[in-house]
């Protein structure tokens, strides 16, 4: 049925993005997720069982403290899935940092393969694509998918220094401070990753780096739609839709513009920036940054699918392409979404 | 045999990076190589066709141009395939640049999925084996793979703008100006990409960032031992290896460092960065930036390819995975490098 399927996806009328279907569907055999302590106080804190230890971090430069939880998330996963790193062939990871050098640094403690990915907040999304072809197609047995970020870090670079206390606009999202890994493999009994659809960058002409939802609905609603139409679903056949981190402006303007395109999204629907935080945390718009819907997925998300209470989940990850140079010089900023449907394994 | 190989491969002690064989090899069907006008002044000027013209960029800021240089041979990359944009499946790329914005940039021109990578200067090698993935694994049937460079953007991102006319040490190597993109497809009769690993981070201590070749060399000793050793082959059976960008220091160091290993190469060795520009062109150690390797790949390389005169070429491409906030917080230089064998087709 699968093969039946992939061939149909082939053979039709090009409806770009392409989607990609795994004939033997990866296992996400073991996960970790480090989180802030802001993090720690919102909706979620029951679901994250692993906080930044500050008086560790004390002699750090916010730069390294990220590093530093980076390699730690991905150590950790790799022990809940009974491996040793060893057992590892390559590492995927990438992350918000100029270079991604949370990533590349972090990967000199693991002796494996790297591959080095930029996809901003869709990263998560991206490496576990990517991990799933590279175990699927044959190549690799276990793959660690990882991807992290840091409020400290991401407004330094992006924005401006915390030290300055530069107010934040009403259209701004709260980068959280998460990383978080996934190991796939071959063989094993966790949730399954079925299929996956790369997005295509998408430019609709917005410049404020204040308003980042705004510039990422418009990727998430092509990949979406794409995605519905390669694999012959609709919204009603996803247990959740989550995407990440279009906040609550953002996944407003992205259910509107859905509806246009004829899908009405249910209370199936929800975003990981918009639930991240709750209201009195005043992150404005909500939770941002590669960490934030990596960090659901692996906690929340993937809680819910391994007890049952979750069949099947529908993540598209958001990325805004931009850096502090682009939008010096006047850039809108390009986006793209990528999507990954994790289904409950045998 | 193919097969039997890649078993052998599976099964066999781990000693990593690992490698992948292609069981049905992707072809290189197109590809466009555009440099600036320092390397149409060097000793590769009969190969490269297509160079800047200066006129066109006189308004752009530097960024801007490498954008603007990617886009037109990523086009002109599709159209010498044969193919339309609507034809392209994947288009895999990444930059120098922070956020690779070259990249995304770029692809907001063509209506196809996009996949961000970041390897530095190995990123031709990254996307080519990703590409090679994808196609063989049988999830798409043609992949662009691209990737840019450029003197300017990259000296004044990672050291100092040149309007400030810093003197350049001894040790430092030329980022070359360049933009080249390779078509891969599941048929035809181009070249054909037959073997791939994905190298690891490898730290030897090295913090200068003026002295990349000597930080990258042992990262080059890693991926090529273990690229020979899962693939039972030896230096004589390349008609050119060629590692990108080391320079003249590096590559110095990185045949010391093989011969210890007990691999002699000879006079099917070069370096992409030691060769690109004579020596009256005064850049020191010679050449560096993703746009090298990549420019020599897609043209001299593969015109000898097509021509008969290489039958089986080994490429290994090399990046330095620093940021200039690393370099000012006193870490020291974490490099990769990825490797890729290339065979004329039937």
């Amino acid at each position: 049925m699968e093969n039946k399927l992939q061939n149909k996806i082939a053979n039709k009328q090009k409806s770009k993005p392409n989607s990609m279907l795994f004939k033997s569907p990866p296992h996400i055999i073991g996960r970790y997720v480090i989180v802030g302590t802001k993090e720690t106080e919102g909706p979620f804190k029951e679901y994250f069982k692993h906080s930044i230890i500050e008086k560790e971090f004390i002699k750090l430069t916010y730069e390294k403290a990220e590093c530093k939880i980076l390699e730690e998330a991905i150590f950790n996963a790799i022990h809940n899935s009974n491996l040793t790193l060893s057992d590892i062939d390559v590492l995927l990871s990438g992350d918000l940092l100029n270079q991604i050098t949370s990533s590349s640094f972090a990967a000199r403690k693991f002796d494996t393969s790297f591959v080095g990915l930029y996809g901003a907040c869709s990263t998560m999304a991206e490496s576990l694509a990517i991990g799933a072809c590279l175990i699927d197609g044959g190549y690799f047995k276990r793959v660690a998918c990882s991807t992290s970020s840091h409020f400290a870090t991401a407004e330094r670079q992006y924005r401006a220094p915390l030290e300055l206390g530069t107010p934040r606009t009403p259209s701004s999202q709260w980068t959280v401070t998460a990383t978080a890994c996934s190991v796939l493999s071959n063989s094993g009994n966790g949730p399954i990753i079925t299929s996956a659809t790369f997005g295509k960058v998408t430019d609709f002409g917005i410049s404020d780096a204040n308003n980042m939802g705004a510039a990422m609905a418009p990727a998430a609603l092509t990949t979406l739609v794409a995605h519905f139409l390669n694999t012959h679903t609709k919204p009603e056949d996803y247990d959740l839709i989550m995407t990440g981190d279009l906040g609550k402006l953002g996944s407003d303007i992205f259910v509107d513009l859905m509806e246009q395109e004829g899908y009405k999204l249910g209370q199936n629907y929800t975003d990981g920036g918009h639930i991240m935080f709750s209201i009195n945390q005043k992150t404005n718009q909500g939770g941002s940054g590669c960490g934030c819907g990596a960090s659901l997925l692996n906690s929340y998300v993937l809680d819910k699918i391994e007890n049952g209470t979750y069949k099947k989940v529908l993540f598209i990850a958001t990325g805004a392409l931009l850096n502090s140079l682009t939008s010096q010089q006047g850039e809108t900023i390009p986006c793209i979404a990528h999507s990954l449907v994790i289904e409950k394994g045998d």
